[in-house]
């Protein structure tokens, strides 16, 4: 008797995942099944986000770290890299970062690297990616590193499917780039400034550990009668604990601050075990994952019940301004269950 | 008998209008009302999206096309700008950039800026900017100009939203950034060298135009018989016309290259009326938003129609890895209808 697909992926067949990688990327009615099969087998590997402006050099961190999971820690952690290129509605960047890879890691059986581009389809890259990230999880890769491109939703998107993220500055960014900033380090469990020996790296490093301040404030000031008091901020996680974003430096072309950069990994890891937010974190992935499914089975099954006649005739009526969206919507709503 | 608040938008409220936009980025029922009765009032205005890196001087060069419409259009435009910044859960580097733009336009009775940034919902933004376009449109503006940090799927969805779309560049942007214009490409109308008396300009200008070449070719080559053969591409838009974008070069600091700009813009708008294209993009338009709002109806009636408690009780059995999302969104759908 043959093996079906998703036994076949938990025994270890590398073939057997790329087929449904491919599967679950389509969306098809298989892949969807196999994940279904597959999803108890998931919640072990650690998710990890890396996020940062073009030229930061995130692709060779990410290349560096899984040299590392692979040449340095005991026992080796298999590790999976999904690069994913929101900009580009085709293949682009990310495969050229895959070629760059390939020198370093091809023809290890423990490293898996996919490249994702956008679907074209609002949300669907994070859906997607998500149910990639789900077969690596199931396939027992330890380590899954979601690479993305930063200044966007997107990152704060693939932020919510992950335990950590990391975000990966450069030196010698420019104004308009702190501008933009705050935001990014809102979402930023560990800060890298890679290239660390270009120069400006002090400057940037101050201007992070300022707006870092700024965005985790270890204490905060308010006014009392007219003076500026400072109060300690409670520590707010649930297990007790309190993280504070780290700033590291590394070099990736040399591997330098690599170790020091996957031992504050670790150490996030350790934080997030004690402090019940793993389990926090896993819980609002999962719920954010079921209202989408939500939303999907609820549209697909509006569509089987509602006549495509009806549905251009009030979109027809829409554009020609007769009615407006909302009221359409909610006829054909209530219609279409009478 | 006093107005009501869509009648006082429609008569030129500038207090009326901005009390309508925050109701309606708050997504309040008032707010949503209100824009249905107004919506018969739009579709005349030409929306413009603007994207870019940071850096590339967006902001200022968003500022000198408002300026020439204010003063050197006959008659002058109205002109309304929304800088969206989804990088940022708050205010960021887009109202840095309001008050850049205060200087050359405030008092300006015919100019309204308007900066939104991230809900922090996918999704959320790129709704809630349809939205407040709207609102803008059914007042009476006739230009309005949406303006979003490039790189990511949010100026995919914003170019969704507008009729022409600018995507700006400045000189000496590094190989990485080369890599991932290609999908950003796929989504210009009109390609913009900002920053044009800086060094690399022909640089950036010969790379830009050999990208489009890619990605609008005019010929296709293909091997016949051993031997590259090139024939012309079909031109397929509707009215039979055929738009390939042009490359301007400006200096926002000076106003260099603004009137040729307004003029490729305005080019944009007689091709796509005239090749029906100005309809198409309005139907796809309309179609999206039908479709999301569908999906936000069906949900709020799932939501409204399932026990809280069982809603939970689902979300836990996948927590424990006991069920799949798939199958509990399977159970829960069906059975909320029973």
């Amino acid at each position: 008797m043959s093996e079906t697909l998703p036994q076949s992926v938990l025994s270890g067949s590398r073939l057997s995942l790329t087929r449904l990688l491919t599967q679950v990327e389509n969306g098809t009615d298989e892949g969807r099944q196999a994940l279904s099969e597959l999803f108890p087998h998931t919640g072990k590997a650690h998710l990890l986000g890396v996020t940062g402006a073009p030229g930061t050099g995130k692709s060779s961190l990410v290349n560096q770290l899984a040299l590392h999971y692979r040449q340095e820690t005991d026992p080796p952690r298999r590790v999976a890299i999904v690069a994913v290129d929101p900009s580009s509605p085709f293949t682009g960047g990310a495969v050229l970062g895959d070629r760059v890879r390939m020198k370093d890691l091809a023809g290890d059986p423990d490293v898996f690297i996919r490249s994702m581009a956008s679907r074209g389809s609002l949300g669907g890259l994070a859906q997607a990616t998500a149910a990639v990230v789900q077969v690596f999880d199931s396939a027992g890769f330890d380590v899954i590193m979601i690479e993305t491109v930063g200044a966007g939703q997107s990152e704060v998107d693939i932020a919510r499917l992950v335990h950590t993220t990391l975000v990966v500055e450069a030196p010698g960014m420019g104004d308009d780039i702190q501008a933009i900033k705050a935001g990014i380090l809102e979402i930023a469990d560990i800060l890298v400034i890679n290239k660390a020996d270009r120069p400006g790296v002090e400057a940037t490093e101050r201007a992070l550990k300022a707006m870092l301040e700024l965005a985790h404030p270890v204490k905060r000031v308010f006014r009392h009668h007219g003076q500026d008091m400072e109060v300690p901020v409670q520590k707010d996680a649930p297990g007790g604990g309190l993280w504070l974003s780290p700033v590291l430096k590394t070099i990736s072309t040399s591997g330098q601050g690599i170790p020091e950069l996957a031992g504050a990994i670790e150490q996030h890891r350790s934080y997030l075990l004690h402090s019940g937010d793993w389990v926090e974190r896993d819980r609002s992935r999962l719920r954010a994952e079921l209202d989408t499914l939500i939303q999907n089975e609820l549209l697909a099954r509006f569509r089987r019940e509602t006549q495509p006649a009806v549905y251009e005739q009030a979109l027809a009526l829409v554009l020609e301004r007769e009615k407006s969206p909302w009221e359409v919507v909610r006829e054909l709503v209530n219609g279409s269950h009478k």
